[in-house]
């Protein structure tokens, strides 16, 4: 198995988002709110992410399209020292492991995995093993033996009977996590997905809040949607841009089978009730792109906050910080906006990719955007 | 206390919605799917809808601006035979009775009441009175004494503290209840009640599926928002229209601390755990407004369906239908497209409203916003 | 309507707890672990307990037997500062208003009112009068206006159609709530409760916890369960005592139709999610006793912590303090212990009630019950 | 790795269950309700249980001691036509994959797994891949890949980091399971796991209901629990039997730090918001055995009914089959019953077991057990 970069070669398409292009707010996509200096969820400060991206095509001519991303909550210290988190099923149609403890202890003890439906197994007990290697307080393994993987099902595009994420990706992944810009579309866990019809994959972006005091990001791994309920920023672009994806026979999907994991992370200081409310509203950012969250869709929702570090090194009584009642709406509100752009930038980050099968899937086109955006009044570039 | 329609006389302003007023669609706002012959809930066969409308300006010159709204599953055989019900709470702030029973028994005993938050009580208690009177099979009251009464906060406009909801116009609101079209705006529980900083109240739409096999119904009674946030059919309506509500002091609501109830209603059959997937989906449609669902609003939803009647009359075993997994997109997407009609309905049909304490709320402008859906390319007049 | 104390002359049976007659423990019931000075849930420092009691035999020859029980975390502070809560339904056949609030907020902003199942109502929108009455920094009532008020169902024995409860009762509960001993038995909201078909009631308990820096105080409203299935201590009393309610027609009741409510209050600090677990322990607790909390019981617990009063001022941030993980434990083994001697002593308190329609309920026999804890090696006096 | 039975050999103690030893009843500890015929899961028609135990002692000196228990609710057709299912967390420090699609289909799609901390990754792909390998209709894997796997830690005498369950144990697990009787105690996933501080693993038992109509049947992987709170029957146990685990340096466990998975299954028709209820009430059968829930003990329930086959083909409509309200209390009681019950079972069929670092599992003793009955007026010998 090859990962990237090594795998670019073997992508006769231009698979890889490429930092030379527009995001979506470039391309005039006008979007509400003001974003952090990278607009990814590495703006909240000590958040690191690593990405492992599989792309071959094997010698039984079977594509491998998947991979593995890492989000870590405080980066090198987030083995050390818990977050407070919560999370949300707008549509349980998919796995998050580890979110019976979330709920339990209002904690997030590890990293955020993400990968495709028949990897999540492999991805946990290899978060464990690492864990088990690198040593620590509690060798025993017993506080950290809860990790959290989510997953979107890439069988469309992927291999995916071949489970070919192993340990060793999930190693590196953790090992090359690290903050600055994140890539975008066909990378990490989100190499082989699809949304509302087109290519999709990882997207992210960021919103300061109150002047500046909070900062909240979002990375989605998006692959939910039919194509005719999408609109961006309120255009109905799934009724204008008809190009579908190329199959040699009938679509696998019928309606919303697709699924979307949102990590939404945030350095305001909140308890992990107040969590599960920043959690819910994601549902409310994904709302706004047009899913009604199908039947088969696993629409998964985690948050977490950075702050508190000192209050959760396990004493017998700690004192947390948290935002008061009054003064939460504008990180409500920054959820449901640093969600909407995270998903339009998956989309427009992902190149044409193709799977197996003869199924191709066609990125949303940029040009065609454009004009649908003049058309219905809504063009506003900016950055 | 003298109530609609005599109110009528009272209301200086024209307080009420006018069966000849057009309705959001005819103005020619575009929305997804198709309705049912009334676009309301009770296209939803047996539903009865009653409502009792507040509105008198009082000799200590207190403004009376409250009312109670009534929707019975089953009709006359609402009290005698359950429905199926689920609820989902988008954000707790505000009250609904009854919800703990409405999830242990997956059922809705009884009628849904609307009204305003200081009258839950007694709107409450007088369910029961109703019922005793009635008599019945059980004349202990031990069957059906957890009646479902929920609020929002009219008290902007309304004397709230005077507390003017009395058990007679429980009473009145129940027996009037009948199927056929459903006053919209200033009526029943929505009438003092404010929307994005309009004038709003009580709105109705429906959709049927799959080829006219089920219905969809939902009747709001909105009373959330901010300005800025509003979209209308993806034209951000708020950011344009900015004639704000009319205040004799500084406003007493910074931020979105309204709150709205959605009641959805279908033929179709369905489970409790199915119904409170389509609860949740009544936060989508709500999303698509451009609601945050911020701190101060109580964003709960009701869900029930009025098939299954011979299935609820607590056999020891009953057969029950339900809809299979992957034939239930159709009922999620109604749903959405439904309840953003709905809230629509409701602010289009709502008048301007002189409150206390100067207080004046005005409705949406429908020139305006027959504009501003042309400037963006979204105007489509239709029936 | 004559309440408390001058219906004693009108119950021609020793109706009421006397202060000098024996708790459970004091008979030689064994409980584990240490309660505090009053054994007793206003151990919780600041906590009052206000009750009125309505017994009469009206001219109509119906009886009234029932109440309201005011519990005050703050005492006096109760209305101007919250305290972190959460609740549970273990089975939610029954009432507990306020509770979406509870969820979301985390946060109990009122006092917690215990009533029979017909005058929630009416005890929830006199909790809003008071407030309204009193004044305060916000007299539009917008904060406070979702009261916390939970049933039983006392309609054996209590005219409960008759609606005797006032809203001038809930005044009085509240105006007289008082921190020491806590009267137990044919009480406040408890007044008219049966519980394993023994005459029941109001109940009260305490542990303190960790060489008694923490308290953990209970009180139940306890009107549940069957005869067979009652544990006292381990000791299968309901299985010995035999003698059943007298009643002039068929029972009512079948299975276990009661309901039973527990409030748990402690003043470790504890956050809302660390608060629903300990009302989950609550139902530990009612388990030890027998119960299989039937589908008639509504069965809802909260719990509260009066500590961090000075982090709920609602202002931007504030700090919280919290217990650990590790250190959570004797605060669950307390919420059982203390769950378990409330209703034991609940019970023990109660004494012989006329009903209504010839139903006529009998207290559990205290020398019976201490010759069944000898039968089977359990008997252990001590204060 | 060797496996059972092979594993006998290497096993120097007695570590595993034999069929002729006496089971709790036959000790004669004193249990209400009628059991079926096997006292086990597998009385519900269909149900099958396949067991894989890993004893060996690797030349390195540490000790594996672990397993795979697998429950298939439909035997052969498990993975062909799911069951209406649910699933509640009493104390959520644990794992248990795939409840998000449980608490949104109501439905459980294969079998359940049972295994230990560190192994639920690679169990969980191997289920899948199992999948992959037999056919069938969906070969894509889309529909049947969110698998149920649940764990406790058994790090005090296993292994664990050595992760020695591959995934030939689990398609052996799946292959050979089958009805009739299940073994109990030091076996599959319960191989190595501790309760209240004695020997414990896997129990099971069964009750029928309703003369006969419907069977429950429960089967626990035990692993909770400290000493002084160990009831069995009402009697205080844990507070005579003082005979600790022995280990060559203090030991790992301060508090309730371990977990019980239980899996409740019935062929009463029961939709999934009644499974909810069933699985509520196996924490008042844990509750009555003393357990108080610890914050380091993962406390997941799932319960299912065989019934409704015809109804879950994924037709466009179907129907099901449900027990009415009134009727559903002998089912709470039996689930109450019979996970009492299961967990003695698991305690009494455990055998000594020694682990790794020195640490030596103690089984309780079947004479002491019998002695402390006596004492205590509960000794009831009985089949």
């Amino acid at each position: 198995m090859i990962r990237f970069p090594a795998a670019i070669a073997l992508c006769a398409l231009s698979c890889l988002a490429s930092a030379a292009e527009p995001r979506a707010r470039e391309l005039g996509v006008p979007f509400e709110g003001t974003p952090g200096p990278l607009n990814a969820i590495t703006d909240v400060a000590g958040i690191s992410v690593g990405q492992v991206t599989l792309i071959e095509d094997l010698d039984n001519g079977r594509k491998v399209r998947t991979g593995v991303t890492a989000i870590l909550p405080r980066g090198r210290g987030t083995f050390d020292t818990p977050v407070f988190g919560a999370w949300f099923a707008l549509n349980g149609n998919g796995e998050m492991t580890g979110t019976a403890w979330i709920d339990e202890s209002g904690q997030l003890e590890g990293p955020v995995m993400l990968t495709n439906t028949h990897s999540v197994g492999v991805v946990r007990d290899a978060v464990i093993a690492e864990r088990v290697r690198a040593g620590g307080a509690d060798a025993s393994g017993y506080w950290w033996s809860l990790p959290v993987v989510a997953e979107t099902w890439d069988g469309e595009l992927n291999d995916i009977n071949g489970f070919h994420v192993r340990p060793e990706h999930v190693a590196t992944a953790l090992a090359e996590a690290r903050g600055g810009p994140v890539a975008e579309g066909n990378v990490g866990g989100g190499t082989g997905m699809i949304c509302h019809e087109f290519k999709c994959g990882i997207g992210t972006a960021s919103r300061v809040v109150d002047d500046g005091n909070y900062t909240v990001g979002v990375l989605v791994q998006a692959n939910y949607g039919v194509r005719d309920s999408l609109r961006i920023a309120g255009v109905p672009v799934g009724q204008y841009l008809r190009n579908y994806m190329i199959y040699s026979k009938p679509p696998a999907r019928a309606g919303d089978t697709g699924s979307i994991i949102i990590v939404v992370a945030t350095d305001a200081p909140l308890l992990p009730h107040q969590l599960r409310r920043i959690a819910k509203r994601a549902g409310m950012g994904l709302a706004r792109m047009g899913s009604y969250a199908g039947n088969g869709s696993g629409d998964l929702f985690l948050a977490f906050s950075t702050a508190n570090a000192g209050a959760l090194k396990g004493d017998a009584v700690s004192q947390a910080g948290f935002v008061g009642l009054d003064h939460i709406d504008g990180l409500f509100e920054a959820t449901v906006q640093a969600t909407e752009e995270a998903i339009v930038n998956a989309m427009v980050a992902a190149r044409d990719m193709q799977g197996n099968d003869g199924k191709y899937a066609k990125a949303i086109s940029h040009p065609g955007l454009v004009k649908l955006l003049k058309k219905f009044g809504r063009y506003s570039p900016k950055r």
